[in-house]
């Protein structure tokens, strides 16, 4: 692997992941930007207790552009996008309409790819490795940072969530503070560990692993299950049988099996609502996917342990990957119930979404 | 006002809330109905520490009817509904594809009026204190079923966020737990007393009201505002400068003003996003709304102090009225920061919200 760092036209960060260690990364942002002007600003919320992020420059972000103008594109024929080279493998930059910035954390992109029309599932295991490098290497460098305390790669797929740009990317938030979610989890491993000794984490794993009914796929490194407690209608989450508290702890062989387990349970997740649709029924399209079935929008969460927290060995990484839609043309929306009271609401018994999830297995 | 409690084919509850106390609501539901079978479980997350209403039985649920076979209509020339009657003022069932039932709670639907084509922002003052008089007496008969702890009244309108009957009415949900929500103001709440000795809800009212920049109307007993840390592009709170925990405490003076103030908020809603217009610049159509001008979606949620809180009387009953909409034909979404993390992005700044809010007041 071969990274090249540099900088575009308006002073934010470029970073180059190649899997070939010759490739020269030497291609010149010519565009005339005008510096990044942010205005992002934490606010702390004292009844709730959390903060929030108020960034209205990006009120004027690109949204839903042309394929032919896309901004995570490479370069070619003269037409410039945030990637001044005619190609690329992985290519991460300082997003230029930052949720986070400055004093507030930092936000960037990273394009899992130069082909605007593939998909994360669509990918090769040896392109699928090159990103779980990136995240790596930048959740090390994110941590240098002064201020960050919490550095999230995730990635949003689907206009069904908001997506307004349809190349392959995900992001990552630098935050400044340790979000409200991990706050929880921090919150229940403390309490456990008071009341048990366990680690809550390890707990729940071999619980699931005991049950066996939400268990989805298991490899030798990484196991991969619906939670007891889904929240949302097909969710799972991806552990590794050895606990770590961030990417960078990754041991080699962990990191080995990662992009076989990930593709396949993507690919799943592009099956759950084709009809009547079990093993083998389908029509192979690319990346195993039924020619013109709607690909299932996600949200991939990678959940890493703070950097500043007091257990922080005892967190345990893992990824977080759910969809918002139920069933087949029909989505669930956070109302009422969960957006009012933080209640959630959901319609499939997670026993029965791993056993679809299990239904719709890559033949091999 | 006059009540009439009654019972549909399948034993679910049907409560009319009448203006002219000489209204006769025997009415029978003639409908071949089964008896209600739910299979509402509550899961407990032990990482996140929040409880998840497992309720399959509702995929099957009534999705996008044509109005002629509304659900929440009357029952009229031989059609036959959830409500029986020819017509009605306020009515309150049982929902049929409940999320909580039996031991896990309770769920009802509020029908505002029979006018299928109205909102509530299109409602008479009468007609929206009639409303108010059945949320106050449902929270009133929830409170008293055993195991409930919480009882949440709400509205989410608009196919944006879900909603999947077009006719006007909102929900009530009776939890058996004290929610997510609640748990974390009651938490600041604890915070702030044993910090200050103060109230954080009177301190955060008074500071609200000192400021001024977010205050969008005051009337005698209530005051309206964007909070300082809005979580989404147009959130307002509404509070009764008399501090009470529920809607039961609530005093006649404020009773009588809420009308006035919360259609006057929903209205301005409604204008939100109509182009290049501000106080007087608009078509009047129903309601003051422009005509053919999009409705904006919305969520309205009551806060009530928990059943069996410690310190409930320190709880101030409000209302959330919030939008998912943060420009003309832009959606705000939950995705990776949002859902992944609780961390919110708000692209709208809490002063410019506020402003638009007060800039589309009606004529008076």
């Amino acid at each position: 692997m071969k990274k090249t760092t540099t900088r575009l036209a308006d002073g934010r960060e470029l970073i180059y992941y190649d899997s070939r260690d010759d490739v020269v990364r030497d291609a010149v942002d010519h565009r005339p930007l005008d510096p990044v002007a942010t205005a992002s600003e934490i606010r702390h919320d004292r009844l709730l207790g959390d903060d929030v992020a108020i960034a209205s420059h990006r009120q004027a972000r690109t949204y839903h552009p042309p394929a032919d103008e896309c901004p995570l594109c490479p370069s070619l024929g003269g037409r410039l996008s945030e990637i001044p080279a005619p190609d690329y493998d992985v290519a991460v930059f300082e997003n230029r309409f930052p949720s986070l910035a400055g004093d507030s954390g930092r936000c960037e992109v990273v394009c899992f790819t130069s082909d605007h029309d593939a998909s994360f599932a669509d990918l090769t295991a040896e392109q699928a490795a090159l990103v779980l490098e990136a995240w790596t290497d930048r959740t090390a460098e994110l941590s240098q940072l002064p201020g960050v305390e919490q550095v999230f790669c995730f990635e949003n797929r689907g206009e069904e969530i908001g997506v307004t740009l349809g190349h392959p990317h995900g992001q990552i938030y630098a935050y400044p503070f340790t979000t409200p979610r991990t706050e929880r989890m921090l919150r229940s491993l403390a309490a456990h560990r008071e009341a048990t000794g366990g680690n809550l984490f390890d707990d729940v794993l071999a619980d699931e692993l005991a049950d066996g009914r939400r268990i989805v796929l298991e490899g030798e490194h990484w196991v991969v299950f619906v939670p007891y407690a889904a929240h949302w209608p097909y969710e799972v989450h991806l552990y590794p049988k050895r606990r770590v508290p961030d990417l960078l702890a990754l041991d080699d062989a962990a990191r080995t099996e990662f992009p076989q387990i990930y593709l396949e349970v993507l690919r799943r997740f592009d099956r759950i609502f084709d009809e009547g649709n079990g093993r083998g029924g389908r029509a192979a399209g690319r990346g195993g996917r039924a020619a013109g079935a709607a690909r299932t929008p996600y949200i991939a969460a990678w959940h890493q342990a703070p950097l500043r927290a007091e257990h922080r060995a005892e967190f345990a990484l893992h990824l977080e990957l759910f969809t918002i839609r139920r069933t087949s043309g029909k989505l669930k929306f956070l109302a009422g119930s969960e957006s009012g009271m933080n209640v959630f609401i959901n319609d499939v018994p997670p026993e029965a979404a791993a056993e679809r999830l299990r239904e719709v297995a890559s033949e091999s």
